[in-house]
């Protein structure tokens, strides 16, 4: 389908397009596209834009990166599809920090294809495409890792990861620092850092402030951070947004007896300033 | 991937990978699944149950259905995927009622493909495999329809339909009755009879009423509907059901120092009893 450049919703038809796409080439799962429907209507109710306070966490996010001895970044396949360039940034402003394929529907031809893109985006070393480990606690193919990366990492930024397998490091005792849109779902409430923004805009402030700081430091000790207080401005946020929404739908229904001005499209679809 | 029945989420991931598997035998477009999962996180945000407000919508709607002079129930990939029964039934239990194959993303292999679904469950005839008209306003394909069916409609059922054709049904002079669980789309705030609740349940209980109700009157008469307060009463339950979950998570947060029961799963996941 051809796209309209003018549409108020081109940039979100665009992606949605671009990861069909890459479903139909075999680099993101279909449930990765089921999944992606959801962080839009999670970022739709959040304003598609980053709060102050998740502004916040990835200033401490790219604190804890600098600060952890062995710093993981782990990738699946919609991170690939929606953010190497960013990933092949960070791994560049932060040394020491390694990149492993981790992948929720594990197939030997998604993880090269993960892999692939990340190269070509200018990561040059990444690791989990042959799984070198297991973590405990979790079935088949979900535990594989690499024993270079995530099994002796300290520190995991983990973007759309799963619930479980986000317990999973936790239990491990490793610090967790989360990318996901949802302040209510099992990654966010469990990780010790929960970023709850869009995965480009958070990585690309991550970016920012790696590329702005100074040498990591590798002490291993990692500043605190209200990871309660994080959800809750979330969680306001979302709150806020909805009443804002129906205060607005409702006057326009009373100015004009019909509410039509440009809402949202299609279930869970947006105007361009949301909601 | 093996899915354990005892997973709290079990029924929501049986169904994803059902649509997983569709979307690769063609039936459902990638475009699709990131659809799904927009609704996913509505319903989730709705409490996955239909509410009394929209169980009242759906005998309202039952009750056009019956009134209508020539009803179209419009059906896409993803309600042939998940409802193909409920609409045979429907089709069943009200005589009169014309089911049109009505595709955003369409091929004439998707169109087969969905009609085939449809003739499966018990549709006898199904109309728009081969459209023989077009509504105004539209680009390309999204306009094409049957002349027997959504062209000479009075009345139309147009579940997880894009706001851009809803608004041009409207335009066209035709009642429309939407099922959308995203309250504030363009489909939910144009619709004449928004239904927000999930589509299979919403089906089933406007087949439960048909099946109650007499023989159809085909009238053209339609009962008022209060629109604008069904919309509020869904953003209403959201935002009490946000609240309630942000309260919960706190409190179980201060008992026990660390948020964890069984919430959500990766973006948007949920849990049983939601949210």
């Amino acid at each position: 389908m051809r796209l309209s450049r003018s549409h108020p919703r081109y940039a979100s038809l665009r992606l949605r397009a671009h990861l069909a796409d890459l479903t139909r080439a075999g680099l993101v799962a279909p449930e990765g596209l089921i999944a992606h429907g959801r962080g839009e209507t999670f970022d739709y109710l959040l304003g598609e834009r980053t709060s102050p306070s998740a502004r916040a966490a990835e200033r401490r996010a790219a604190g804890w990166l600098r600060s952890a001895r062995h710093p993981v970044l782990s990738v699946n396949g919609n991170v690939a599809a929606l953010a190497a360039t960013e990933v092949a940034r960070m791994a560049h402003a932060c040394p020491g920090l390694s990149v492993e394929v981790n992948l929720f529907h594990r197939t030997p031809a998604r993880a090269r294809a993960v892999a692939g893109v990340l190269r070509a985006a200018g990561v040059s070393e990444v690791l989990g495409i042959r799984p070198t480990a297991r973590i405990p606690g979790l079935p088949s193919d979900r535990a594989l890792v690499d024993r270079r990366g995530i099994l002796v990492a300290d520190l995991c930024l983990v973007p759309l990861e799963d619930g479980d397998r986000t317990q999973a490091l936790r239990a491990l005792g490793k610090k967790v620092v989360s990318i996901d849109l949802n302040p209510l779902s099992r990654t966010s409430q469990t990780a010790d850092l929960p970023i709850v923004d869009e995965l480009r805009r958070a990585l690309s402030h991550i970016g920012d402030d790696l590329e702005g700081g100074g040498p990591p430091e590798r002490t291993g000790r990692f500043v605190r951070f209200d990871r309660r207080r994080a959800l809750a401005d979330a969680l306001g946020l979302i709150g806020r947004n909805l009443r804002r929404a129906a205060a607005v739908r409702s006057r326009s229904a009373g100015e004009r007896g019909r509410a039509s001005p440009r809402p949202a499209r299609g279930t869970g679809g947006r105007s361009r300033r949301t909601p």
